[in-house]
């Protein structure tokens, strides 16, 4: 058995998932793999749960997770949960636990932040490679802006960076690069942000106003208080940069995007698709020539790329096996952890 | 530049397809992955082609399927075709030409047969793993009947199988055990066989008999003049059985799978269903008790499974990914060769 130490550098919606993965598989990725996942250090603003002697090498995921759900309910701050049962916390920021504590695998699940240079994920980054870390995220900020620089200190320091979970949470696409590794793949046409698409296929079932649908999708949790990243595009915009570089083998930047959000889509508009047989959805579009456009498209009602719900996709057309499309969950604090925790086994087991 | 040695062991629809594909992509494979695919041997029931001196080390795949297309269309055998253009053919059987000849990749592309035991191609593949090569193959036959022997075979020979191209063809499927590492799959459910999804599309579009639509199909190309395996579901429950020992884990045979093929279904039937909102899709379909099936499955219109055409969909449940869905080209012999030389690099680059 290879004993793998984790490092948790963020710990919301993602890194929480993370840690639920960890507590529910780590003996069943044992057995299949010959992996032990230790979490050894778990850090956000609150600062760093670290393991003790006592714990073995490695923090209870469970514990932590129940005791900030329970802290939180009584109104208690992260660091107060924790040390009310019993996990120790530090001040250690970030870059100091990434520095100091030994471990083997980074994951960055800190939020996505495209207007401030990515950070402070792609110093996380950065610094865990020199570390000799490998670095595993869901943070979409540093890939999309530094994507050469990132890969580059990777091989530098004979390390790897997985980050299937920055696109398309739980659907693989990241990993298509190897599974069609034969293939040029020639463009790329995706439906890669699920609250967009929720909202387009209430907005098309109700013949509802886009308001309307927005606001029932943020009473369900799917649309956030903030929906401007997601409803103007830039968020499908980040990802498709992301897959241009990590696929077509671009040298894009976010600013070289041209971005339509679906904020003046109207309920005529889709209803006067419809009665065409098409349905109206936001893809974000990549080929080879480094053409990038976001903006809400026709699709023929038949096409396999019309998926509802909050559900994503992708169309990859390749020199050899023509047209391969995944489907799949977009979003999720599970959904992220599955392609990170795929992500980890992958870097020990090739 | 590492030189990757194949033999390509069977020379019909695949075959070639892989010869023509390294004729095609030798340079840029070189560039992209610093391997240099080189085809040190073609073998066939006509004999073997085998690289000299004189061809530096490889032979010119090309040249190869200039002679045999030039020659076949001059009434040559196979051989004699060869011999006009100045390759060397010897006398030589498949079984020695994997073992005398040195090479690295057996590329096992002879006929499935899953009445006979999967033979020949299950010698071939055993041959190559004890005499040290890699195995990548096409043939179903040996992998639905001798999947966990075969396994065993490879690991302790220290050789890797890569079998993507005998499901699904250029769609990425067997692949995904390593995509979704971290997830149990719980079930799947496909679309594995082109010709009867082609046949069950024209069927519903066109109010058309069985007998009409198979027709077509054969004056297509799409099914062949013998459609028993592909219309009687044989096909896709191949295909089952080593989805569910590779993707599930499970020691299924042939012999457990429920099959039904699709011969009598009526054009009747198909509008029926339409007009309930359904279509009907000869599906392929194993969970993880070892229920495996193979029957005309009803699947409403607007479910991402309904994929028309030629085409080949799978739906995989699983735990931490929920929902994932791949969809491809299921046939053809540039389609396999994809899948073939994408098991090739991944085998040299992980």
């Amino acid at each position: 058995m290879r004993e793998v130490k984790l490092s948790i550098v963020g710990f919301g919606v993602v890194g929480r998932g993370v840690a639920e993965v960890v507590a529910r598989k780590r003996a069943e990725i044992g057995e299949r793999f010959g992996l032990d996942l230790r979490i050894v250090a778990v850090v956000d603003l609150w600062g760093a749960a670290l393991a003790s002697d006592a714990d073995g090498g490695g923090l209870d995921p469970r514990r932590i997770l129940d005791a900030l759900q329970k802290g939180g309910a009584e109104g208690l701050s992260p660091r107060e949960s924790l040390e009310a049962h019993g996990v120790r916390v530090e001040e250690l920021q970030s870059p100091d636990v990434i520095q100091e504590v030994e471990h083997d695998v980074t994951v960055e699940a800190t939020p996505t932040n495209v207007d401030n240079d990515g950070e402070p994920g792609t110093s996380h980054i950065l610094t865990a490679l020199k570390a000799g870390r490998h670095v595993v995220t869901s943070n979409k900020g540093p890939l999309a802006l530094h994507f050469n620089k990132l890969m580059q200190a990777a091989k530098r320091a004979d390390r790897k960076i997985g980050f299937e979970a920055t696109v398309g949470g739980a659907m693989p696409i990241i990993s298509l690069r190897d599974t069609l590794a034969g293939n040029e793949i020639l463009c790329i046409k995706g439906i890669l942000n699920g609250t967009c698409n929720y909202i387009l296929t209430r907005m098309g079932e109700e013949n509802m106003p886009f308001e309307h649908a927005l606001r029932e999708a943020q009473e369900m949790g799917i649309a956030e208080a903030d929906p401007r990243s997601d409803v103007l595009g830039v968020d499908t915009a980040v990802k498709l940069v992301i897959l241009a570089n990590a696929l077509l083998g671009l040298d894009a930047a976010y600013k070289d995007v041209r971005v339509t959000g679906i904020t003046e889509i109207t309920p005529e508009a889709l209803s006067l698709a419809r009665d065409n047989g098409y349905v109206i959805k936001l893809i974000g579009e990549v080929d080879r020539d480094g053409k990038l456009e976001v903006a809400p498209k026709l699709v023929p009602e038949t096409h396999p790329l019309n998926v509802g719900g909050t559900l994503n996709a992708a169309l990859l057309k390749t020199d050899l096996a023509g047209e391969v499309m995944v489907v799949g969950r977009g979003a999720g604090g599970i959904e992220a952890a599955s392609a990170i925790i795929s992500d980890i086994i992958r870097i020990f087991k090739n």
